[in-house]
Formats: structure tokens, sequence, C-alpha cells
């Protein structure tokens, strides 16, 4: 990576038309994605893996194995890009040129810092935990200090941010509209399935069954 | 960027025991996959951005407007990573350090040309239709030359990949089995709402109601 001590802002935008920059919209859209995409460099070549996530104030928590050289090198303030989408729908245009998705988007981007302190590492996993699914973290052992050893924390701070939303319908060149096809939006969304007991309790505990992210 | 010409193999593995190398589970999860996250190295940065992408045997196509600094820049051989992630489901385990999702995720490092021919640009242009919809390209009006002279379309080769997947229950301590908590499994997947017509057409064609990745 050459050297470069400017953060990003709107380099990535390829429809800037769709851009916000407000922090409500920012942190909105990071506290309803489940899974963002880090991206960083390694031996000359971008990478990008998934991972769960959770916003902490304007940080963000991310976690994984303190033998992973990827959390080691993250964790001294590396450069990283944390992108998370939301697909809402499939916009059906007259035309390919006019069809589209609408979606939820936002880049993070942003230097990481490994958490040490016992208690602060415990703080940040039970973010993660309220994030994935709330209500979760006071019915689970809570973990102990060897799992807190060997799990790396980072906290990724927003250094900036940008949102992309589309919604509505398509918008078709007017010498399309008597074309004879339909057209559209076809709305997609995440929903759960019946829950798959493990052992020998069979009702999930309401904070599963009354998931409103799901239903 | 440092220059290396290896490209990456299995760096970023977090759960080795999850990597798949094989090629029929490569593709099925690309194939089954809706947006990518792209990464690649710019200004010093690392980028991630969201793009609906398909895969044409072993390639990757993407699009986007001739007007974006980035079309050009990756266009021109630049090193990029693709990665794809379908989130199937909550793995609630009775403690955080065992609890997981149930994932498929495919992570492919290459280099991508842009296309010029016109043809080779609208076969592209319909392969990716055909992925995100099956059906739609009959449909719509077909592109004409001056949109497909503003749409940048690049072909992405496939130098290496690495699935990860996760299916099945919970793997909790021994000792954790009896404390007295729900687990087990949520699944989770993407369903599409009811059509939302633009236009006089109201009723949807067969390959929007019936298609089978929703319902």
């Amino acid at each position: 990576m050459q050297a470069s001590a400017k953060v990003p802002r709107s380099r990535v935008l390829r429809q800037p038309q769709n851009a916000r920059y407000d922090r409500a919209t920012v942190h909105g859209i990071l506290d309803a994605g489940l899974i963002g995409h880090l991206a960083f460099a390694a031996d000359g070549w971008p990478y990008v893996i998934p991972m769960l996530y959770a916003r902490d104030g304007e940080r963000l928590i991310l976690h994984g194995s303190v033998a992973s050289r990827l959390m080691r090198s993250l964790g001294n303030g590396a450069r990283a890009c944390l992108a998370v989408t939301l697909l809402d729908g499939f916009v059906l245009a007259r035309s390919a040129f006019n069809a589209s998705v609408n979606y939820r988007s936002v880049v993070v981007f942003g230097r990481a810092i490994s958490l040490t302190a016992e208690e602060e590492k415990k703080h940040a996993l039970r973010v993660l935990s309220d994030h994935v699914l709330p209500g979760r973290w006071a019915d689970i052992r809570p973990p102990s200090p060897k799992e807190l050893f060997v799990t790396s924390v980072l906290a990724m701070q927003i250094e900036t941010a940008t949102a992309k939303v589309r919604t509505g319908p398509p918008k078709d060149d007017p010498d399309d509209l008597t074309w004879p096809c339909w057209a559209g939006v076809v709305p997609l969304r995440m929903v759960a399935g019946e829950p798959q007991p493990d052992g020998s309790l069979s009702a999930p505990p309401d904070y599963v069954l009354q998931d409103a992210r799901f239903r």
C-alpha cells in the first residue's frame, strides 16, 4: 500500500445521487445489518472477508481468533474498509439499462485497535451478541477468562462513512413506457424459519420467536 | 500495494475446518448469491463495494458506468477480490464462545479486464441479467448501442477461490450441555414479497411468481 494519510470519502460512489452522509442513516443501516464485508491489504493483494460486526457508538466491534494473522495485523491499526449491504428488492425496469435493485448500504473506512483489557473485551462481545440477537446474552453462560484470552476483539473507529440507499419504482426512459412487459419492484427480505432445537428444551425463547426483523 | 505475483490462496481462513476448494461448491455458492462485495486498493486504502455479479464459466461479470474511475482502473487488470456470503441461520450455542452462524461464502481472487466488443458486452450483460432473474432478459427492450457504449463491463478471471460452509447444530462444550437455556439453530432465508407493479400491467410474469429461490 502506498502511504496516504487521507481517509477516503467519496471515491467509490458509482451513483452519487444515492449517497447520504448523515449519521442517522449510516447508523441505521449498520444497526440493521448482520454480516459486514471487511477489506484490507495483505501481500500486495486486496482481501475481503465476511464477518459479524456490531456498532458501539462511533466504532465497530469485530472479533476472531487470536491465532489469526489477520486479527493481529488489523489490530495494529491497519487501514480497513467495511461494507454492509441490505438487499431490499429487484427493480424490474423495461430495459436492462434501467434495471436496478433497491438496497441500503454503508461503506466505512477506519483503522482498528485490539482490545486487551478483559472487561473491555467482555463489553464488546456483549455488544456483538446484543446486535446479532438481542436478549441472547442474558441466557448464555458468560465467557470464561480463557475464552476471552483466546478471542481477539477489535474496535474499528468509524473515520468516514458513506451510505447509499435506493428505494422506489423503476425509472424507465419515457420511450420505454409502452414496451409490453411487466415492470415494477419485487421486494426481498430476510425471514426466520422454524427454530431447530438442540437438546431437550424445545420451546425457543421469546427473543427468538418475537424478533421483529424476521417475521 | 507491494508487488507480489502470487495469488493468495488460504490466508483468510479463520476457520480452516470449514474451507472447501472444490469447483462444484465454489460455483454453487457463486450461482446462489446476488450481491458480491468487491475489494480493491486505491490511494493507499482498501476499498470494498457491493455489486451485482454473475458467473460466466470461470470468470465473473461485473458492470458499472464508464464514467467510473473504479471501473477504468479495475478494467486494466488491477488485483481484486470478491466475496459472496449467504447467511443461512443463527447458531445459538449455550455460550457466546461457541455461538456461530450457518453460512456459505466464497472468496475469489483475480484480475479483471474490460470487455470492449459490443457483442461481448451484450453477452455478458445477458449473463448478468439471467443470473439476477432468469427469464427477464427475453421480456425487456434489448440494449441500444449507446447504452452498451456507456456501460463498462468487466470480466474478472477466477484465479483462486475458497469456499467456506458451516451447517448444522451448535457445538457446545460438554460441560455446557446442562446450562439451562434454549439452544439450536434459527434458519434464515431471503424471501420475495408481493410484487409492486409499475404501470398498467398488474400480473407479474411467471419467472417472478415461480422463482423457487424466494418462495
